[in-house]
């Protein structure tokens, strides 16, 4: 079946699908019916099963889905079936931690290279990875067939990190730092906005101390 | 006015405001108006003076918002005038990464103590804040107020170390593990899911690569 024939809203949704999978896999399991995957999800046994007959019948009354089968296919359309290769700008603590996280690897995205304006990081690995100055950052994405560029560096230095990457031709930004970035159309960023996160955070907790419901988003 | 009169769909585009106008008081801009915090934002005009209006006449035609009044007023809504003290359960990369964010105590988020498993983390600090081992944490909470549990550790220690933060009384929980946590219907869990992030970032890749437009979930 082809991704077009896919909504968007669903596409949205296949991340949460793909991870609680991947962890049915994991455990061993080979099948499972739309109501025991609602259950775990906490999403309706019909949503479940108007999202994942996007995928085909394999989800037969009586039989359930092929657990397998559908993460093997939603990470098809993810793109997860494919390798990407990463570099990360910062080897502060957030870099390291990001250079670290074993799930990346698991998925398909190789950190090569980390970067970092620090005279005193420069030289050293991070597992291992190596930490190399800015200069040869340019060098660098072009020998080794770079997609993805990390930016987890404060916002003052933010833009023209991702200006440089952007010309180096990277087509893909992972943003961790607190400003919108400005790319050209055919460049994806992706935002990761700690603060507006603990700002919801905040908002449901007050909501909570004065007795009202928090905002839970659905 | 009251915050209850104000639409959740309002409420939950108010972080990004915030942001907004705080850069632009940093900037020491007092007044803006409607079109020029479209152009900022790359939200339409009409969108913007639908959501601001809420906090009352402050975008009369030709005059602009206030810039000051503007922000403390979402800065309340947010519950980001009050102090709130907060644990981090997990001092590897990603706690200590979060645990040094200076952006957090300017909004009021105290980081009061990191915990671990690690006894060789254990009687170090991240900056000032001390690492104690779990068995001080429930008399930890208790001792100091403390309104947030931050868990930045692996998915398998990460549901656990919830189910204690919750006993001892914490009320809103921001977990950086790759699980949904279940927690009673009066605490607060606001997950930041990494990997889900990453996969977007990899389905849109995939797509500007096939020469397709990125979802960018407008």
């Amino acid at each position: 079946m082809s991704e077009k024939e896919i909504s968007r809203a669903v596409i949205r949704r296949l991340p949460r699908y793909f991870r609680f999978l991947g962890e049915l896999r994991d455990a061993g399991v080979e099948k499972i019916s739309s109501q025991d995957l609602s259950l775990i999800m906490h999403v309706t046994a019909s949503q479940i099963r108007q999202d994942l007959n996007n995928f085909g019948g394999f989800g037969q009354q009586g039989y359930g889905y092929n657990v397998k089968y559908l993460y093997d296919e939603i990470g098809k359309i993810l793109g997860l079936d494919q390798e990407h290769n990463v570099i990360i700008i910062g080897a502060g603590n957030l870099g390291s931690a990001l250079a670290g996280y074993g799930n990346f690897a698991n998925r398909g995205f190789i950190v090569k290279g980390a970067f970092d304006v620090n005279p005193a990081l420069v030289g050293q690995y991070i597992r291992n990875v190596p930490i190399m100055p800015m200069s040869e950052l340019p060098d660098f994405i072009e020998k080794n067939n770079i997609d993805i560029a990390v930016i987890a560096i404060p916002k003052t230095q933010a833009v023209g990190a991702a200006a440089t990457v952007v010309s180096c031709g990277i087509k893909a930004i992972w943003n961790f730092s607190h400003v919108d970035l400005e790319v050209p159309d055919d460049v994806i960023v992706e935002s990761v906005h700690l603060s507006e996160s603990l700002m919801r955070l905040s908002y449901n907790l007050n909501r909570v101390k004065e007795g009202e419901e928090p905002d839970t988003g659905n």
